[in-house]
């Protein structure tokens, strides 16, 4: 029963099959785009890092968390999973891509994101109006890709209830913000657990599953590799929190307490909120109060959010572990997507 | 032959259909906004005319030019032209309708237009973000209602195409209007009929076809739907510019001569300045001064820029009637179809 064990160890070949994948998808991917309005395609190339504003080509292609490519690598090992090569996935896992593009540049807009990946966001460099309608053909660039595929229209309902569950997110994300700290109306972390399934674990899981079913994998292969990638999104979302509460600006690319001063609901917050004892109330009051950030993650700390938020984090590492390991998974598939799911969630520990 | 006849006369039975369709997709419509989030879907009802900005329910849901239901319409006309019951086009009309609001609710922000119907735009209501996320919410539910359709997913492609198409035309109108009115990089007649065709006709082909696929129909006859669906569309679309210049405010909904300040290029306009005569070169040397638009839209009258205008729009009409009368059509539909066509475009006349 590897299934229940802790965390697995790091896979050193993490960064290898990210390259891999990366490689095998790029050409359809670039192809893909290529078939935009060039003015969007523009944006696109931007948006996916491989220009500038401008549409002058870079060097290399820009990269920073989250623009590892964890997508389209899922999908290619979802098609190897089942026992066929991963070219087979090439189509899904360029149509997550394109979601996940999608969804980063209208995100930017809706939080007022001025920056992503250390650049001006596509609403920062091209304006609103124009981001918006590059989100929008990335989306229904997505659709068409995978419509378009061998095997592909059937799948189509798949991604569109990710998308779906994508957007609910989203919604919940932005209308937790405007709900108080505490009180009747306060967010739960159940509430904070769909939430993030849906904004984070949802295309994770799809783009797996995607990449088993053109590969004609069994639907309960491709259901647990959903399973998968949303324990292992929500596991990432929880990350995410921890380090934007008391990780380094300097690595995590964020501002140190944004979440806090936007009063984003995080994981590690509402646990400590939930949690018996004087920290949890002194950090209630000052909420409340819109006091000092600084002072409202010491006293999350020490009500216990850190480690509980860790502990969390573990839980859905160990669902996800759990899930791969219910059923077969062909070839080096299985180690591989067990070595990505470390690779996204390495950060917790 | 009606085929290449002058356009037929205004069926009076034209509202009726609507309301017909109306009635029959109306059910299924709100069922599907009826699975969105609950605060994306207060603003999916307020798009659609069903509620007030705060949710309170209308007496009667708002309508307008452009709010009839001719495209939900179309989809059921085309699965009753297949032989089937209309609604078996239902899934079709409810697609085509998230998705005709979806883009309004984008288009009114890439526009910056900041009423719709009369009342606040989505984005003047709720702000920039929501609404952002609001178009995308309707956009995805869209794709999974027809995926999750009988005979649906098979069809997905026809929609994506469309899609592709109708934000190709809104870069393309984006565009136009940063492009000089005269000189080499001017915008050409055939430029503007290729944007109106993908902005405005390829939805109302695609909802036909996609209820005729729906219904069973055989390719050809589909296509056929599609053709006269995209020839109605540039129809509309050129009338449309001939009622921005010359209409009556009071009756369009429109300021006038507000696409002339934009800068947009209309046909009456490209269609005046491709004329032969000192009207057209008056025109361009007052366009390129950024001279008076009232003065702009005489000279355009006098350079044969209405005429041309409605002579295409009545072009389009007859190539509509002719791919109608090119596939049996079971039913009544085909009377019913020739109404709605009539329905669109009467106001050229």
């Amino acid at each position: 029963m590897t299934a229940v064990s802790p965390a697995p160890p790091v896979a050193t070949g993490a960064p290898a099959v990210l390259d891999r994948c990366r490689a095998l998808v790029r050409p359809a991917l670039g192809e893909a785009v290529g078939r935009l309005h060039p003015w969007v395609g523009e944006m696109a190339r931007y948006a996916l890092g491989w220009c500038e504003a401008g549409g002058a080509s870079v060097a290399a292609p820009v990269a920073a968390p989250g623009g590892k490519g964890v997508r389209q690598a899922l999908a290619v090992l979802g098609a190897e999973a089942a026992g066929a090569p991963g070219r087979d996935g090439v189509p899904a896992a360029v149509a997550v891509e394109l979601v996940h593009t999608f969804s980063l540049v209208h995100d930017d807009i809706m939080d007022g994101d001025a920056t992503r990946r250390g650049r001006p966001a596509v609403w920062r460099a091209y304006g609103t109006g124009p981001a918006v309608l590059a989100g929008d053909a990335l989306f229904a660039l997505a659709v068409e890709t995978l419509a378009g595929a061998p095997g592909g229209a059937a799948a189509v309902g798949t991604l569109s209830t990710a998308l779906g569950d994508l957007l609910r997110g989203q919604a919940d994300d932005l209308v937790f913000a405007t709900r108080p700290w505490t009180g009747p109306e306060r967010v739960r972390p159940g509430e904070y657990r769909l939430m993030a399934e849906r904004k984070t674990g949802a295309l994770l899981g799809c783009a797996a599953a995607l990449g088993a079913r053109l590969g004609g994998a069994p639907p309960a292969t491709a259901d647990a590799l959903d399973r998968a990638g949303r324990h292992l999104g929500t596991a990432f979302q929880v990350i995410d929190d921890v380090l934007g509460l008391w990780g380094d600006p300097a690595v995590t690319g964020k501002p140190v307490h944004a979440d806090l001063r936007e009063r984003k609901k995080t994981y590690p917050v509402l646990a400590a909120l939930d949690s018996p004892g004087p920290a949890a109330r002194r950090l209630a009051g000052l909420l409340d109060a819109d006091g000092d950030p600084a002072e409202a993650a010491a006293l999350a700390e020490a009500a216990g959010g850190a480690a509980a938020a860790r502990d969390e984090a573990r839980r859905h590492v160990r669902e996800a572990a759990a899930a791969l390991a219910s059923v077969p998974l062909a070839g080096a598939a299985g180690g591989e997507l067990r070595a990505l799911a470390a690779f996204l969630t390495d950060r917790a520990r």
